[in-house]
């Protein structure tokens, strides 16, 4: 099985459904032109099927290893990553100024699904340095960037993110890592950080990890908590490297997948540090980071649940079992109905996940570029609401396709050396990390509904009835069918989101209590839109790309979509039924 | 953590859901009494608690050893294996006759679904062994049962079922395994079966093998598939074991999870064997071996699903994280209404789950033993039916379940050290193995439903219907609720019968493409008319049992019952979207 990037739909994605038009011309993307993303995709693409594919199961396999020198990457996990920096791939989207091409982040992120979906345990390298890279634009002073900022966008060093303590997990406000003032600008930092995603290896000559700490008297939980640059090897002056910062990684975890990126447990025993952002502030910092990287994580989903596809869809075709009309002999199991339906469910999920991803990545972009603060400031609501949604939509979303791939597999599935079994493992950890989905459910009812006063959503609900309307306008039975969905559904959701902007405020145990379901109500909704929305742009397009982009949305529609109104319950009477009888379930009031 | 066997959870679905009481003073179990039931079960617990959950994650990481010798199984499995040996456990429902203790099966299945949450990987061994005694009892000559079924029954052997083979999977007609007659009333058995679970070990000192295979000029596919018993050790007359046989295991999968069950690749070369039952009869003499498999699979989604559950309860009394009202400092997060919410999602489906597969053991024990031809028939179709939901719906539950105990855990989940973590790897093999979810849907649809002109599916709903009457006769309004739901997802089951019924006929391949969501619907509804019944029933238990079925039942009804009306277009329309665009999304018309 080759991963082979796909391209036609991920364009179609970019400049049908998350609106990539709008950077046409664009002042502040002098660098990009729509002509561009046809040779950028293809080009990401080979070194997606070229080089990262043909090391995921390498990669499974093998793992990387802790030695007395650090950490090994798996084989071949270094070449790989010469070439991803060699082609210039981490700077796509970042600022000319520091060697970027400075182009719209969402082709960084489209990039970014093709590597995932070829191998995510590598992808998640370059992943965590995009993320230090936008704390330091954000947060950083102008020598902290000078000095950091052009390898990281060289891919010359990798950045990593160092949040998580044993005892601060979700509440990352626990942690207690000390950061003591050195005298001269710069701060000792001593504890452990886990879970630290490719936190040691090998594939580049300097980690620039971000590290949250607590400074002497900083106040309790998260309001003291500050952000800090720990290089591995400290940064002379001159931008050559110096001494071994005092950093090391004391232990891998094992895990059920993703392998290749080395999971650290990190011992900071009096490493240089220097604060980025204010004092206290790290959080807000962190948050930064986390926001890209929330969205990014989304995209896993994306491309795991792609390359899932991909594979079952080739095993269908080649595995023969039982009879099919019109075929002699042992039919492909691609015939079998059901074979298809699992196909289909994968494939129409992978797109609108797809499709919000890329969607609250141009909201991103915009939130930072758009011409008047009216367009940055409704961009940002958009980039904010979709966050959560992106993330834990298509992560779950990843998981359920990685399963199906197995299903289609049968027996083989089940089988370690097979890429489905592999993927199934490696879809598992996206709902948790960067904030479990749980998390991302309450962040959505708890702060993105009621941001100025609900406008968010309720452009959101506006902008579904409007599609639904387009879609009806085309007359084609089809997709009026479609668009009688998506308003049902759609209405469900105006329901569901009345009543938890309500509860928020009447009864916030309960509002929670629906969040998860009302986030994947949400997801449901939005993504059925953005499919909907595909297929009448397809109209114009013709071909397969039409006949497949109407299938989806007409498969979507009568699934998830016609499932809509019969979830509402689930989020408002579900937590209910539940909270009533805590002490029979859990033995606590 | 400690898997605790759930007694009281698994005596009330045996008694207040699936129909126990009906042994009562039945004159085909005279050794039955309900007295029985608790010192059974807490016997069964003890060597579940005691002895095989210790072992679970010791087998997950040791795995079983191919030798020179033979597979060796992972540390402690033997002596675990003596245990339940001498326990007495294998006999517990079989015949007297040959040793047993002849009470009835759905006791024996109570139990492993205790020794499957304990440990799923060891738990296979009987049940593999449950098959072969099956089989025996219903298609071997007296001669065969009288050398085999007594050392099957008190475990001092195992058996097997070799169907697999490289080209012949979900199509088991497509086998090639030889057997050639010796002239001596025994065949010659030559070929390669494939994902033979327990088929070589070294617990018990026989292993009888089961295997699917084709006499000379054997018509063409399934029709020509006979049955043969192949020992590990041949059986001399007086009943000692003679020579090896030709048969051995040539290697070992490595699978996802149950690394402690060796997944076999066996090798027989003019391995002798005698046939059971008629010549090109094999299928059938397999499938009274499937039916049980399935029933027993359907288990280990629910003792998989309960260890998840157990786990994650354990994990989220213990882990802090974040505030919650009433307590000081940081709070277990058993206090976060999300993670309440997937606890009791996980413990209302493992009880749904559990209901239905006692309700369908207890059909299997009435279909033989009931005292009418009339009560044997309608507990047959019953039996019938409702196997393939209690396969597939409870493994795609186990699945399901397994994989919301990995979220409640956060980071930890996805660590390999983590028992949910092992859970999420083992559980996902059950959707697969002894007819994959699409087949046990396809058999609903396409032979279950149609039985004695829909005879089965009539009565079920019917019953459905009694249920939601009985839970509104309470007067109690939180189980009137949950009656209207209930009684809107019959309504919606209903339909879809009625579509399914009709559509079987007239477009074989839409209604096929619907099957798996029928499947799933009709768990569902009957799933949640067993926690109706549940709660009723529990309303003269009191205490916390009364709180939880009221509580279970009533967040199913909101949750998985409200939701099956919108379920129905998934059926009746999701396939037709779909197969309309068969060539632009699979290239094939």
């Amino acid at each position: 099985m080759t991963y082979t990037a796909p391209a036609t739909d991920i364009a179609f994605a970019l400049t049908h459904l998350a609106g990539l038009s709008k950077f046409e011309g664009h002042p502040e993307f002098e660098s990009y032109d729509a002509e561009l993303i046809e040779p950028i995709l293809d080009e990401a693409g080979k070194l997606a099927r070229d080089v990262l594919a043909p090391l995921n199961q390498v990669g499974d396999k093998a793992g990387a290893q802790l030695t007395p020198a650090g950490v090994k990457s798996a084989p071949g996990f270094a070449d790989a990553y010469a070439a991803f920096r060699d082609g210039g791939w981490m700077g796509l989207s970042a600022p000319e100024e520091w060697g970027g091409q400075g182009l719209p982040k969402v082709l960084g992120l489209a990039v970014m699904e093709m590597f995932h979906g070829a191998n995510m345990a590598f992808a998640l390298c370059p992943m965590l340095s995009f993320g230090a890279i936008e704390a330091l634009l954000a947060h950083g002073t102008d020598e902290q960037k000078a000095m950091y900022l052009p390898k990281l966008v060289s891919a010359e060093w990798t950045g990593t993110m160092n949040l998580t303590e044993p005892q601060a997990g979700s509440d990352v406000g626990a942690l207690k890592t000390k950061a003591l003032p050195n005298g001269d600008g710069s701060y000792a930092i001593s504890g452990q950080k886990i879970y630290i995603t490719w936190g040691d290896h090998d594939v580049a000559e300097n980690i620039i990890h971000l590290v949250l700490a607590r400074l002497p008297d900083a106040p309790e939980g998260s309001r003291g908590v500050s952000l800090f640059i720990v290089p591995k090897r400290i940064v002379n002056a001159d931008g050559s490297l110096g001494d071994e910062n005092g950093v090391k990684c004391i232990g891998l975890e094992e895990k059920v997948g993703i392998h290749a990126s080395p999971t650290c447990v990190m011992e900071y025993d009096g490493a240089r540090g220097w604060l980025i952002g204010e004092e206290n502030k790290g959080l807000a910092c962190m948050f930064t980071m986390m926001n890209s990287a929330r969205l990014n994580v989304g995209l896993e989903g994306v491309g795991v649940g792609e390359a899932a596809w991909q594979t079952a869809f080739e095993y269908a075709q080649e595995r023969k079992q039982g009879k099919a009309p019109g075929v002699s002999g042992a039919a492909p199991i691609l015939h079998h109905a059901d074979v298809r339906r699992m196909l289909t469910t994968m494939r129409a999920k992978v797109m609108a996940a797809r499709a919000i991803c890329y969607a609250t990545g141009v909201a991103a972009d915009l939130a930072e570029t758009g011409q008047t603060a009216e367009e940055r400031e409704e961009a940002r609501l958009r980039e904010e609401l979709l966050t959560p949604i992106a993330k834990a939509w298509s992560t779950d979303m990843g998981v359920e396709v990685a399963s199906l791939g197995v299903q289609v597999h049968g027996g083989m599935g089940f089988m370690n050396e097979t890429l489905a079994a592999q993927l199934y493992r490696d879809a598992r950890i996206a709902p948790i990390y960067e904030g479990t989905n749980g998390i991302q459910a309450i962040d959505l009812v708890g702060r993105k509904l009621s941001m100025a006063d609900g406008a968010a959503m309720t452009a959101m609900l506006t902008e579904i009835d409007q599609t639904a309307r387009e879609a009806r306008e085309t007359n084609d039975p089809n997709l009026v069918q479609v668009a009688d969905r998506l308003s049902e559904a759609n209405g469900a959701l105006k329901d569901a989101t009345a009543w938890m902007t309500r509860m928020m405020a009447e009864d916030r145990d309960v509002a929670l209590a629906g969040a998860t379901a009302y986030l994947a109500l949400a997801g449901d909704v939005i993504g059925g839109h953005f499919l909907t929305k595909g297929a009448v742009g397809a109209r114009a397009e013709g071909g397969q790309i039409r006949g497949r982009m109407t299938a989806l949305a007409g498969f979507f529609a009568e699934t998830s979509l016609a499932a809509a109104p019969g979830a509402v319950a689930s989020i408002t009477q579900g937590g209910q039924a539940m909270l009533a009888e805590s002490e029979a379930l859990f033995g606590i009031g």
